[in-house]
Formats: structure tokens, C-alpha cells, sequence
């Protein structure tokens, strides 16, 4: 019988090593909660209405189908590394010769189960739809508050973390508000919609160069958006933001990107960080005592010597290369050398024609135009599948074209 | 101060009455629960992935701009007709001088509270969603099942009533399956999928000509998918249905789509019939001792002389001469002659390439792919903005073209 590849998650990382197992002598079977795979760096504009969520998620059956790989569509309940079996929550259990741990990130609401209720975290297509309709509602509701006070409440929409994803977020709902909600809501005139980024750190995009962190903060302000440095969210009740070093701050809207941690399924894995859950593995991304076991992508634990980040070209090399070490296994030919990620640089895009680039191996720094373009080509070259990628860029096209041309369908739960 | 006219509902009736209100001296207000039109007659394809939501739901603001109407997203609790008032969910009150009933209908389960829990009735954008997860849902499931009749419950899909929506929906339905799920699903070989359609009377598609009936039966049969007549469904669970006539269906999905009734504020308007909801007006669309209020589209009642279909173009025709009798009156011109409706003809789509078509004034009776084009240049014409006929266009050439490119996303609830 052939032997069992099991691959956990269809993020970037389980699709690649899938992938890089095409015609390898083994049966390959993807499990995912989901039936597609999510081209999660642009999900916040499926929040901020420039993209249908059809746009970013792929159905992971026909990605899967020319690989010869299985998919399964179920939830992963437990690992049991002794028995080498997965138990999945349909009542059923599948055994592996080889794990790959490919499960991604959750969202870190460091216990603030106030802020897990009423939060939007940007991480599933169905929240971050919800986050559109929150937003568009946001604006209908204002129409008809009879106080100022809640009106003004209605239309303040707080981010907290400046990391990439609340920066892009944030200017993305500034651009949004200032080029389309505008002339929707002429009403509102008199109530200018507020914009407040929270930041834990006295910088945005941490690991950014200071200028590109200063460009960022600079193109915010100029959006009219306002942010608060050194102040952390401590608790939400959907109607006032508290923090410990701010004033109460009355907003309807909180859209949380100010931490991720690994899956809880990852975190039970030896050598797991217990804050981050994120694991230490050896050279060759392997589970100590289990080298059957593989954990790849946003799971693996950055140390001195491999400041690992959580990004998607990262998350594809290293489920590549998990697949390589299997496919010699399986061949009994000698394993490849350690895994090495050479950094692909970072950038952040900051609404319509604009955004930050920093490739330190080549000691780039970019912002303006010319990276936002770099950007655009990137994302439209890594989105999957043509109609996808046509879809996209007409949507894109028509936006940019139109000053736009959003997505103003508000969806009920 | 300016007469105030109030719409209620922003289906194609009280859209076509804001729009033929536009210049008229009073300030108009339209009230919907939802911030966007939505083009009814395609929501089967967003159920059987055809189409994305976005592409038949428009958004309200910026179609009624032009129009110089105001809109207010809200629920419409009550309408004091004595004080010309309605109230609203948020508490709100608005007057009126002229009020337009034009609140559509809702699906009709016959006090069957069962059904309205388990079964789908494509009313709504999100149940349509719901609607097409479902189905791809089951599809996985069957793939994992470990009995042949479970397996065999998840692959049967029930479609209650035989008129235009159900007949549309069911030959979506089988042609999803016989393009797009056999070559997804090649595990599935030995268990084909089964579609029934459950129909009350002795034909599908009441109302038309016999040999256009007969050909929709036999379309579907065609199609492999079966057709119980003379059959009411009594129960749902989720799990079997039950009909007084044949015996328990095991089946995981049921669509609903044998009966509408009106708004069930439409059905407190004087005039109203107990059983539909539907009110009998006077020779101008008002309502018996209320000429200020009036009752357009599908809440109207047919009688003897006047058999009104519950159609768009109805709709349209209805909610237009409603504007023009309270355009004579703001102007105090005599009241316009009588409202009069000219049938246009009813079309059903037959799955791709195919459709029957019934002009009675012209005495045509059309089947095949003539018919079939007709449509699709019909409904492209008539699903407002640009963007959105755009989009629909390309959605459909790249689907007809590729044979099955459809919206594979399973949403979760």
C-alpha cells in the first residue's frame, strides 16, 4: 500500500507542499475546514469593499485535482503523533506515514473575550464580510441618530495594530470614506467620519525602515486618519474602546489586527512556545521525536538565526520544501540540505497609488507609485486561477478607473 | 413644507415609482430593510453558483441619487393609516402625505414551521448563499459518508414547486451537476445524484400552454432528474421529507419554492385578501377608503377582469402609474384613466442554451435556444448599472464558455 501523505491546512503553505508532492510515489490527502484557499493578503479589502471574497478564495478541489492529491473537507479535532492518526470532527480518523502541520495563524485576543464578541479580526472570509456590512451600516445608521453623540459614535471605526494588515486596513477605509462614502452620504457632511489607528509601539510596521514607518504614519495623517502611539486596547463592550492610557474612545466599529498565535492544534506539538504556540523544530522543519512530522509556515517558531516571518513566500517555501524532505524519504535517498528562507522583502500597500517596499538583500527601500505598481503586479501574479486573476484586475480596473465602484452590498448574519 | 411621499420596499415596484417621481414637487423617502434592489428573478443562479451575489444586488443610494429620493435602510413595523404614519424598527416615525405599498412578497410554507426552519426559499441573498453552500456541502459530505444511504440522502436534492422559480432552479441545479460536479466529484461515479421536483398539481408551470409545460417536464427528465406530481410535501425534519402521497424522501436539502404570500403588512391594509395577503384596490391602485395610500406589485389582488401576475414588469408598470396618479394629484390635475396591464409574456430558462417562451397578445409559444437567447438579452437589459450587467456578462460568457465556472465557495453560517 502506498504510504499516506497528510497534509493539515490548504493555506499557502499546505497548497505548496501538495504541489511539490505531484508524482511522488505516496497518496496525498489535504484536509481544510474550508473548500478554498484564501489569498489572505487581501482580505482586508474584501472589508473594505474593493474585492468580492470571490475574488481571494479559490476552491481548493480543481487547485487540487492536477496534483493528484485528495481533499477533504472537515475540521482537525486532535493529532495523535504515537498512533500517527488525525481524528477530524465528522467522526472520523486518518492515519499518515508523513504529517505536514500546515494550519496557519489564529487570531491573539491576548483573553479578551469582550474584544472576541465584538471585534472584527479580519481572518475568514465571513468576518470580513461582516466587517463590510458593519461598516456600510455604520454609514446608514448615522443618517438617523437624533444625537450627535451616537451619530458621531457610528461613524468612528477603530483599528488596533499597526502592523501591515491594520495599516493597509486603515488607509483602505480612509480612501474608502474619502472618495466614495462622501458623495453617498451627503447628509454626513457635517460629521466627518473618524479613522483612529492604535498602535501598541511607539512605530508603525514593525521591522520597517524608519522612513518607510514615518511615510506610513505621514500618508495616514494625510487621510485624515489619527493614530495613537504607545496605547494598547484593554477592553471593548461594542460601544466604547477603553485603553490604559487614553481617554474611553465611543466607537460602534473595532477591527482587530494587533496579534496573531499558531493554531491551538500546532501549539500541542513538542517543542511549541507556549505563548506563540509557534514550534521549534529541527533543520529540516521536522517535530522533535516524530522526524514524520512537519510543521511549516505561520507554525514555525522564529530563533536567532531564523527570524522566520508570517508571510506567504515564506509559508510556500518552507511547504515545498517539507514536501522534498518526504519525496527523498520515500525515495530513501539522502535528505536535502537544512532549510533556508532568503528573505523576499515586505511590502505594505497604502490605498490608491501608494505604498511602502523594503527589500533588505538588496538594500531597497521604495515608497510611492512605482512600489504600489510593484505590488499590484505581485498580488495579481500569486492570486490563482486565470478567472480569478480576470475577475480581479476588471474589478480593479473599474474601481480605480471609476474613483470608485465598491461593494456596497450589506449582508445580514 | 413639501407633501411628503413615503415608499415602501425598494423591489422593482417601489424603485420604478421613486424613479417616476423624479422632478415631482414633494420630497420622496424610500424605506427598505435591505440597501440594495434586488433583481429576484436571478437569485436561482446565485444559489446554483451562476452568478455572485453582488452581480443581481444593486445598491439603493446610488440608484435612487439621480431621483432625488432619500433612502432609509430600516424595518417597517406598522402603518397607522389614521395618524399617515409608519413606524419604524429603529425607533422612528415618518409621515406621510402619499404612502406606496410596495413590500413584495414572502415565501408562503403554509403554517409549516418545519419547513421555514429547514428548507431553503430563495427570498433573500443570504439564504441563496446558504442555498449553494449546502449543495457543495453535500457533495463533500458524500464523499466521507460510510453507509451508501446516507451517502445516497446527502446526494438527493428536493425542490418543492413546480412554477417558474422551481422549474429554473431544478434545471440549474441538474445542469451544475451534469457539468461541474461529476468531474469535481469522480468518487462519486456510483452514486448519481438525485434531483426531485415535487409539484402540487398535474403540470409544472401553470399558466402556460400545454406543450410548453410538457416540454419543461421533459427537459427535466432529460436531465435524469424526476418529477412527483399531484404532490404535496407535509413535513421536513432536514432529514426526510414527507408527502401525503409517496413515500418518505430521505434528503438533506430541500428547496421551497411552492407558495408566496404577501408582506404581512400589506396584509393589514384594508381590502386584503385573509388567505394571500393581497389587496383589492380601487381603479387607481388605492386603498379602500384611503386614497393617499396605494398598493403596487405583487401585494396587489387579482380579480376576474384583472388576472396580475406577480412579475417584474407588473411590478414596474404598477409602481410607475402609482407616481403618476400622485404626480396629477400634487398638481392638482385630474387623476390618469384607470390603471390597465398589458401582459408581456412569460419566459422559464430550461437550464443552458434553452428556455420556453409565452406572448399570449401575440399568440407566441416559443421553445429552444431562440427562446433562450431572447432571455438572456432580456434580463441583461433589465439588471440595472453598469458595473453589474458588466460583470454578469463576463460571469456567464466565461461560465457557458468553459463549461462550468461556477462560484464554488462554501460560506459558513
Amino acid at each position: 500500500m502506498a504510504k499516506q501523505v497528510l497534509i493539515l491546512g490548504g493555506g499557502f503553505a499546505g497548497l505548496a507542499a501538495a504541489r511539490a508532492l505531484q508524482g511522488a510515489p505516496c497518496t496525498v490527502t489535504l484536509v481544510d475546514h474550508n473548500n478554498y484557499h484564501l489569498f489572505q493578503p487581501l482580505l482586508y479589502q474584501v472589508a473594505t469593499g474593493e474585492l468580492p471574497a470571490e475574488a481571494i478564495a479559490t476552491p481548493l478541489r480543481p487547485l487540487l485535482a492536477p496534483t493528484g492529491a485528495h481533499f477533504r473537507l472537515d475540521r482537525v479535532l486532535a493529532i495523535d503523533l504515537a498512533a500517527r492518526t488525525v481524528r477530524l470532527a465528522e467522526n472520523a480518523t486518518l492515519s499518515y506515514d508523513y504529517l505536514i502541520v500546515a494550519l496557519g495563524s489564529v487570531t491573539n485576543f491576548f483573553g479578551h473575550a469582550d474584544l472576541a464578541l465584538h471585534a472584527f479580526d479580519l481572518k475568514g472570509v465571513e468576518v470580513a464580510e461582516q466587517a463590510r456590512s458593519r461598516i456600510l451600516y455604520a454609514f446608514e445608521r448615522a443618517t438617523s441618530c437624533t444625537t450627535s453623540a451616537e451619530r458621531s459614535a457610528w461613524l468612528t471605526f477603530v483599528v488596533a495594530g499597526g502592523g501591515a494588515t491594520g495599516v493597509e486596513f486603515a488607509t483602505a477605509l480612509l480612501e474608502l470614506i474619502r472618495i466614495l462614502m462622501r458623495r453617498r452620504y451627503p447628509e454626513l457632511q457635517k460629521t466627518p467620519p473618524r479613522v483612529v489607528l492604535i498602535q501598541g509601539g511607539s512605530a508603525l510596521l514593525p521591522g520597517f525602515a524608519p522612513s518607510l514607518q514615518a511615510a506610513a504614519a505621514a500618508k495616514i495623517r494625510a487621510l485624515h486618519g489619527e493614530i495613537l502611539f504607545d496605547t494598547h486596547v484593554t477592553a471593548y463592550d461594542g460601544q466604547v474602546v477603553q485603553s490604559h492610557s487614553g481617554a474611553p474612545l465611543p466607537a460602534r466599529t473595532l477591527v482587530w489586527t494587533a496579534g496573531v498565535r499558531a493554531h491551538p492544534l500546532t501549539a500541542t506539538l513538542p517543542g511549541a512556545d507556549p505563548h506563540s504556540g509557534r514550534v521549534i523544530t529541527d533543520a529540516h522543519l521536522r517535530v522533535r521525536d516524530h522526524p514524520e512530522v512537519f510543521v511549516v509556515g505561520d507554525g514555525l517558531a522564529p530563533c536567532h538565526q531564523h527570524p522566520w516571518p508570517q508571510v506567504a513566500p515564506f509559508a510556500i517555501e518552507s511547504g515545498r520544501y517539507a514536501a522534498t524532505v518526504i519525496r527523498a524519504g520515500l525515495l530513501q535517498h539522502p535528505p536535502p540540505p537544512p532549510f533556508i528562507y532568503r528573505d523576499q522583502g515586505s511590502m505594505v500597500v497604502l490605498g490608491r497609488y501608494d505604498a511602502v517596499c523594503q527589500i533588505d538583500r538588496w538594500h531597497i527601500r521604495w515608497r510611492g507609485p512605482g512600489a504600489w505598481l510593484l505590488w499590484i503586479g505581485l498580488h495579481l501574479y500569486r492570486i490563482m486561477g486565470m478567472r480569478n486573476r480576470v475577475l480581479t484586475l476588471i474589478d480593479w480596473a473599474s474601481d480605480y478607473g471609476s474613483h470608485g465602484n465598491a461593494i456596497e452590498i450589506i449582508r445580514k448574519r
